[in-house]
């Protein structure tokens, strides 16, 4: 469910008439997505999708992520393009929200990953990483190593009903995290969010990414583990290293890992399973059973984060130093 | 939030080979109704609307809510179009769900209801009416006089903790109404629920009606006292005898109220309150707090009963028997 904030007819109008995209015909609500609500405008001009954020997205944020899309959107990278109204700003208010029009990407996000969903990935990312390369703003992570912390305290009273000795064991996992994560990778704007259903395909191909707004300013390699976490498990939690292969290698072919950035990655995929883990394990305690918002499972990234910690190195990822390293 | 079935990429290209209506581009889940799992569909051709019958909808019942909208959209009535397969059938199977696609209609539901809305909606009633005087199959109408006992039943535990007093009103009422309830006015098709949410809107014009899976066999001028009840009470349940004037007017300019109909308007509109109250007093009791399906208050409708109950005639309605009845 994602419609929080209902929109009535005379404001929708009145909001509308801001914009020069034609006159509206239909306003459906989008049950995708938990974090905004989501409408698919149509209009004697075409689709677009009319966003009401909610308050889960900061609204000293949504400058950060508008333009992002906008930057990339004009580099030619596939995603939605945010519609200035006819006084040049893209930001507005609506039914008392912050509240975006922008373009309607064509395209299905896949409900089953095959290789070759992997491979556009991989390349769509290493895309949106040199497109943003030379985009101005930052936004600091907050949902990175220091991040940490703080959600697994708030956690700590009730985590242990969710599996026994969890806490005990998200407390030595985040000590070795914090002392060994990097500090001087290459940084850049990143996604930080990419699942499946931010990835749209038409039949194979990538069509487009949506869903910017947990992007922010961080390692480049870090949304590589993001997406190694995201993509390239298979439903029983088995590491599927072709899928893996398929998206490290299309990724550098557009832009090539550092050797640090390779050697990091384990331990940057550890972190990233720890980052989902402790997000679904806040959600998990402080959701009521059966809200509008479904649960997801937080153990699913307890076993992929074990899986990180045993690897003895980055070929555990399907690719060598040789193939996708700059000296 | 209206998507209980969660459809898969194979299967769903797998069941749009079985239709001639382009490749898909994209699938949207759609957040509005309460009943079925609705997607907008969009394909190279247009945009569809496929629907999942989830179990509050009788598979046994389909073909005639699907042969209705044929029969009603081959005679010009705006209403969704059963989109056949390439075999002809339009019911089918996905998901392990009966599913069907039907075509997409233009227009936004009015969520601030005005008098204009009134008379298209007034209109719409009597051209379905009318439309559907030739439609040769017939439904028993679950939710009429004789099936409110058994909901009333089912409320009898728990009713009083929604209200004080409420299962003795209700008991008095129901009593009334099944010694009262007429027996030989007009039958035919009815849509027999009506409400804001499945009439469609471009500007003051009514530009289709939706939701045909209460539409069943009763008295055509139940029907009206349904609409009587939706579109008729202001938000702090006060009657607003201008909207209701112009529905009514609207309606016997298509087609003419007999004078029976006309005089069993309030009782008939009495007992459309009971059956939404009954409706929604259920679901209050069995719906779990925070579920997915947001609850509507069962209260507003004893407002809305005690209002009719209290009415001293039809002229209560805006129209006399001179203006809208044939002799």
């Amino acid at each position: 469910m994602a419609v929080y904030t209902e929109v009535g007819d005379e404001e929708l109008a009145a909001f509308l008439t801001e914009y020069d995209i034609g006159e509206v015909v239909s306003v459906k609500g989008i049950a995708e997505g938990v974090e905004n609500s989501n409408y698919l405008l149509q209009t004697t001009r075409g689709q677009y999708i009319l966003t009401l954020y909610e308050k889960r997205v900061e609204e000293k944020d949504l400058p950060f992520f508008l333009g992002l899309m906008e930057h990339l959107a004009a580099k030619g990278f596939a995603c939605p393009t945010p519609i200035p109204g006819r006084d040049g700003r893209s930001l507005r208010r609506l039914a008392g929200r912050p509240a975006a029009v922008v373009s309607f990407l064509r395209g299905l996000w896949p409900r089953r990953i095959m290789p070759e969903h992997c491979s556009g990935v991989g390349r769509a990312l290493a895309d949106l990483h040199v497109a943003a390369a030379d985009f101005t703003m930052t936004r600091h992570n907050a949902l990175t190593v220091d991040g940490w912390r703080p959600l697994l305290d708030a956690c700590r009273a009730d985590g242990d009903q969710v599996a026994r000795g969890l806490i005990e064991t998200l407390d030595a996992e985040l000590a070795l995290l914090e002392e060994r994560w990097p500090t001087d990778l290459p940084v850049g704007v990143i996604h930080a969010d990419l699942f499946p259903d931010n990835a749209f395909f038409l039949g194979n191909e990538l069509s487009g990414v949506i869903d910017f707004y947990f992007a922010c300013t961080d390692f480049l390699a870090y949304d590589v583990a993001v997406c190694l976490n995201a993509w390239c498990f298979e439903n029983d939690i088995s590491f599927n290293v072709t899928k893996a292969r398929r998206m490290l290698s299309a990724y550098v072919r557009r832009r090539p890992l550092t050797l640090p950035e390779l050697e990091a990655m384990p331990l940057l995929a550890r972190g990233a399973a720890l980052r989902f883990l402790l997000t679904r394990l806040y959600d998990w305690i402080n959701t009521p059973a059966g809200a509008l918002v479904k649960r997801k499972d937080p153990l699913e990234y307890l076993r992929k984060l074990k899986f990180h910690a045993q690897v003895r190195g980055p070929e555990a990822y399907g690719l060598s130093a040789e193939e996708c390293c700059v000296a």
